[in-house]
Parts: C-alpha cells; structure tokens; sequence
C-alpha cells in the first residue's frame, strides 16, 4: 500500500468515525464570524445525506447569515447530545450552493413545515461546509470523568480526546 | 423613569431572562477563533455563578483555548437542550482572569474530578466571557414548527425568536 492509499484510507475512516458521531444529532449550532467580528452562532438541520465530507444545510439565500459566510467561510459547526455527554466540533469553510438539482435531491417532506413553499421555493439554497477538523468529547455516563478531563487538559492529555483531520479528496 | 433607568430596566430584564434561558444547561460549546482563521469549539461547564452579565469557566492557563483567547477575544457560547428543542446563541468578548479570590469563590467540589488538584492547583485560571448579545430559539414539544420557522425565516419573521442586546453597565 503507498501512501496515497493510506492516507485516503484514514481519510475514509475519519469521514466514517464522524458520520457515525452525529448520525443521531439532527441539529447543530452553526457559528459564524460578523462584519463587526462577532461569532454568533443559530441552530440548523442537517440534511439527511451521507456523509463524505460535506454537511448540508437549507436556507433561504436572503438569510443574514448567508452574507456572514459569503464574507467569511470559516465556520465552526458544534453538535451536542448532553443526554450521553457527546459534543463534536467541526471546522470547515462554509459555501453558498444555487443548485436546484441539489436541492431537489437532498429535500424532504418533513422540510416543508420550515419552508413551506416546498423545493420549488426560488429563494431555497444550500450551505455546504466543507469539513476539514473534527474534534471529538465522549463518555458514557459512567465514564463521565472521561470526557472533562479530555475537555480541560489538553495540553497533558491531547490523545485522550480525538481529532480527526484530513485534507484533500479520496480519490 | 428616565432615559438611563428604562436602559438598565431593560438590561436586567435580558440578563434574567437569559439566566433562566441557560440556567440547567451546564456544557456550552465555547467557539473561538484560531491563528490560522479556523473557528473551533470544545465543550466547557458553566462556574455556578449567578448570571449578571459575565460567564465564567474554569481552565488550565496553560491550555491552546486560552492562547486563541488572548490572541482574538471574540467568542461565541452555544447552549443546546435538544430534548427541550432550545438553543441559545452567546455573543461575548472572553478573557482570562488570574484572581485566586474568585477562584476560590467559584469552586465547587464537583469540579475535583476535573482538576484534581483542586482550586490551590497554580496552573488554574478562569475565563470570563462579557456577554454583549445573546439569541434564543426556543420551542415545546408540540410547537417544534415554531423553533424552525424562527431559524430559518430570520429575515420575514426576524421577532420571531428573541435577540437579547446589551451594554453598558447597570448602574
């Protein structure tokens, strides 16, 4: 095997291992950096879509937050599930994506009750963010010292939590 | 009532209703921004402190957060209680505050699991997050239309979800 082929194969095993994290975390806070320099974060639905190294989300291409990411793609995507101390971030660029196909292909029904015109709704558009770090906090319950001694003392004890990071693409 | 008590009225109003807003949400997803422009998060437990503007969290100076912090102060606090479908988006300035006094007024046992040297450990500091805008999105059960429609129809139903903003003091 050369190295190509281990790294895309690392790549496959992170992209499954944070699949698998946030499969059952519908929603993530999504921040973004202000004109005025802010990080101001809101809540999104991850599109039901297999993971690959893109997340996606709709939005209404209007949004106030759609012209924070068209000024600046950096963004961080945080997951939550308190119920089993699970917290997942997630840093990548964030792009704007006018794709009607896209959007056909990645809607359904349930979305209509937040866009209620349906996929047909000219004014619908995705953000794809486009990963390139994940960090990862987990314990079960009886495990919680766990998790916050990965979450304070990462400098002593980095591995204890893991980040998972790739670059490039798998071809 | 003049200008300045309606001001501070209205300040301790938001500062109450935010308190209640986080108040059994113990993790939030700390965002800061790295050297490199990436955003990043880590889970941290919110001091028990009675919220009058400042949140405070406990770390090891020593930690890669703090060095972000003190590079770029911008950050952003995420508090999600998913089960309650309620988020909170925190705006705030972070810095890292050396105080052996209010360290020791801060402390609670519990966090000995954490630090376990405990709160004599010298390596031991807080950040202080001055909360300048906070943002709530927030739903029963049976009203899980309600949440999404404030997420992603910001600009048409932008009093939908509830911004709270303040500066100054409150004096």
């Amino acid at each position: 095997m050369d190295h190509t082929e281990t790294d895309s194969g690392e790549r496959q095993k992170s992209i499954e291992a944070l699949r698998e994290m946030i499969r059952d975390i519908h929603i993530a806070m999504l921040t973004t950096r202000s004109e005025d320099g802010g990080l101001r974060s809101r809540p999104m639905i991850t599109a039901q879509h297999e993971f690959e190294g893109q997340l996606w989300f709709f939005t209404h291409a209007d949004d106030p937050k759609v012209s924070e990411i068209v000024k600046q793609s950096a963004v961080n995507l945080a997951y939550a599930n308190p119920e089993q101390d699970r917290y997942i971030s997630i840093t990548g660029q964030a792009e704007l994506v006018h794709d009607r196909q896209k959007i056909e292909l990645l809607w359904t029904d349930e979305l209509e009750q937040w866009f209620p015109q349906g996929f047909t709704d000219p004014s619908l558009a995705l953000i794809c963010v486009n990963v390139s770090e994940a960090e990862y906090w987990g314990a079960n319950r009886n495990q919680l010292r766990g998790i916050f001694q990965e979450l304070f003392f990462e400098t002593e004890q980095n591995l204890k939590h893991d980040r998972l990071k790739w670059t490039g693409t798998a071809s």
